[in-house]
């Protein structure tokens, strides 16, 4: 059997008992995660992310297209911003993507003491834990949180998958965040869209991510990709 | 309207976004708050809490009766454990106690920032709630967790003091760690004795807490105290 353990902040993750044979599924469900896998499914070739506005700049100078969004804005030498909907030009089809990020990119750095980084989303749920449930590891789900403060949609699909790996009968939890989280999933499930709208960062971010950018994030498996993290770039593992 | 912010763990608190005019709600319900409510309910005079066992030993040789627990022992020169069946002897009554809790007293140090620190527990749920909105005071709600790990029943204790508060009519609250409790809460209400049993910290401690001291953390409103911190001590507010 193994063990599953549920981060709800980066900040948290430091403290967390898993330590061995585990793969970290990072979850930044508005919107890092759900975004790439959109640009994954869509036919992007790979993502990378990378932290600081200076770095995004230094790769748009050497060719590569750039998704950038700082303070709610595109800056003038980005491609694109942050939305899954901003992935899903025809052009960007088998191309990389390089994703300015800081909290995302934080994430991975954390996350590097373990044996695998996935990207977790409403929308690759079902292909994500059937892809998790064949590695035969210990599973640590790190929410992306905001400013390190807990939210609910990292802590609702961290629910999700928690039930989903269990229903398996290949893994057990003794994880209180795990057992929180499937009774905020419990919660959640019968209407994902209401549920969530309550989210703070929802409201946050309500300027900058349309309804319809907001109803694909909430939808659950629309797609089957499962990015990966290999040699600095989200490949999708399902291809 | 005055707010409400909810830390699940000790490290969060630094994160917290309160910074001013608030009360901080101090929640280890596995034991030490639900311990100090059960000591100042049977008559001890003040509970003043200490980190260390050198510091408790130097009370001890000052003739202040000490209570302390290592690694599930009550060390030799201790006069009681953490429980709090072990507040109830008859000559404790009128006395001062010291209490020596690393978790507890690191939590406190941390919540100097508060204009008031109070300690929350299920058994002086009602009469805490009454006690805050009488305050007129934004409020952070504490949970001191276990090694920063988030833990159910500070958590659970979280959502019912929440939803005290926002009945009310005096609060409001943006935070997701609240409206998850508030969630939590909703689950575990029916059967608190039954839904607190799978948390981890009361299978971990299942040696050391007998089932009738289990069976008293997890019973709503038996006391009315309301144990503030005045001057180093906590004392009952409502005496």
């Amino acid at each position: 059997m193994y063990t599953i353990e549920v981060s709800f902040s980066p900040v948290l993750y430091d403290y967390k008992l898993t330590r061995d044979n585990f793969i970290t599924v990072i979850v930044d469900i508005l919107r890092a995660t759900t975004s790439v896998c959109a640009a994954l499914e869509h036919g992007v070739s790979s993502v990378i992310p990378v932290a600081g506005v200076e770095i995004a700049k230094k790769y748009k100078k050497r060719g590569f297209l750039v998704a950038c969004e700082r303070d709610g804005k595109v800056p003038d030498f980005a491609d694109m911003g942050n939305s899954p909907s901003d992935f899903l030009k025809e052009d960007y089809k088998g191309k990389e993507i390089v994703f300015s990020t800081t909290n995302g990119t934080q994430s991975v750095q954390k996350a590097r003491d373990s044996d695998l980084i996935v990207l977790g989303s409403f929308v690759n749920l079902s292909s994500l834990s059937e892809w998790i449930i064949s590695r035969e590891k210990n599973v640590v789900i790190f929410c992306a949180a905001w400013k390190n403060l807990f939210n609910l949609e990292d802590s609702v699909f961290a629910g999700a998958l928690t039930e989903k790996l269990l229903d398996s009968g290949k893994f057990v939890t003794q994880c209180d965040s795990a057992r929180a989280a499937i009774d905020l999933w419990d919660h959640a499930k019968t209407d994902l869209f209401c549920y969530l709208s309550k989210s703070s960062h929802r409201n946050r971010l309500k300027h900058l991510v349309s309804d319809s950018d907001y109803q694909y994030t909430v939808t659950l498996d629309s797609t089957t990709v499962v990015p990966v993290l290999i040699e600095g770039h989200f490949e999708n593992a399902n291809h």
